[in-house]
């Protein structure tokens, strides 16, 4: 991935460059760069809770320099209207288009946002090399541009949803077996069985069970043979066992 | 897909919900679901911009009622810390997982962002029955609630991209054969044009023609053709061809 930086271009309310600035941060972009921006006071300060540091940190260039020093530079427009053939504004791409358009690049890739009030005018758009587009409802295609950084942030940052173990391909093998021998504790009907297991297969398949979850199955089907295996009276003898043992 | 509410549980800012409004509108949603909300005034008014009327039409309902009458009902959690294998906020899916597991159901699916403060707490998402989770960087986790509802609105309504024509494969088949016989033209060296073609098939294959920059194309060939047909004095018997004939 390439280094990117936010670049807002003469943002009219710094309640938004604050907005932005924490909207980066929660998804790890912290070059914010500002070009021509209103007064940035208390508010924005406000509305940037814990990137306050981005604000500070923001660079303050001119859209020239932002168009030399990139390797790439995105312009995000609005939903188009009817004139799709403008090359100015076409093609476009959606923001996961973009990510897999910028990955390969080793360099700074510059994303403009433009003003709240009309965008980024043609002439900015005409230097940009590619064009970004978040899809929007036709009703109301007027997204805030804080909520359009955070979309694009989102994208780009395709962060991993974070690791959990799921059952293993063994574990998942071993607790379809318990319940094939299961079935057979219980008298389940041999005729009934393959029909029984795959649906069973189904249900259990498509919930992609964690490791944990599986382990807790395997303890309920065991806790249950150990209760038909001693029916009232024969309780203190043992107690049911709940070891995770696989199979 | 089902119908899709947008539940803030006892959210404290009103601006919040005026812009959970709008960015909901933006990408289409309508269905705005308000358990014991703070007090909305003119901030939540201006927020949400021309999404007004979903802030005036929110149904004000209790969680207990949310969860009596959806089908499905999901919990947006923060990233998690350590304990993951806590079944109450376990196995969570992203947005997009989300999504998918969603988009078969008919029925009613309500989606719950918590408080500001301190999001969903463990009853109410012991009582859900899926947990969502944006991805976020660990550095800064906690995301505005009108950008967490963004995000979400986002990836749920999985709008196209919209409609552009890109080149046909017969019109991509035509431009490749104009470059060869333009090659030709040109006294191309044959050893060396089956790369050439290659190279050029490669950087026109990963652009994604519209067929209006293809048809552009040929025209520009067509234009340099006549020019070498007609070497200078002899510019005045015709006009450069900037006909669009395939082929």
């Amino acid at each position: 991935m390439p280094e990117v930086d936010i670049v807002l271009v003469e943002p009219l309310y710094e309640g938004n460059v604050g907005f932005a600035a924490r909207v980066m941060k929660n998804f790890g972009f912290k070059n914010l760069v500002l070009v021509n921006p209103c007064r940035l006071g208390d508010e924005a300060i406000a509305r940037s809770s814990h990137a306050r540091e981005l604000l500070e940190s923001a660079e303050r260039i001119t859209l020239e320099e932002v168009f030399e020093r990139s390797s790439l530079t995105i312009a995000t427009t609005g939903t188009l209207g009817k004139s799709v053939t403008n090359p100015m504004r076409m093609p476009y791409y959606s923001p996961a288009e973009l990510r897999k358009i910028i990955e390969p690049i080793d360099g700074r890739v510059s994303i403009l946002f433009g003003r709240e009030n009309w965008g980024l005018n043609n002439e900015e758009v005409r230097r940009a090399d590619i064009i970004c587009t978040i899809p929007t409802s036709d009703e109301y295609p007027i997204v805030n541009i804080s909520h359009a950084v955070g979309i694009i942030c989102y994208e780009l940052a395709a962060l991993p949803r974070g690791e959990y173990l799921l059952a293993t391909r063994l574990e998942m093998d071993c607790l379809y077996h318990h319940i094939s021998t299961f079935l057979d504790r219980i008298e389940h009907p041999p005729e009934k069985r393959a029909t029984t297991l795959l649906l069973i297969r189904r249900l259990l398949g498509r919930t992609l069970l964690t490791a944990r979850e599986a382990s807790t199955v395997h303890g309920l089907l065991r806790r249950t043979e150990w209760h038909l295996d001693h029916p009232e009276g024969d309780k203190s003898d043992q107690v049911p066992p709940d070891s995770n043992d696989p199979c």
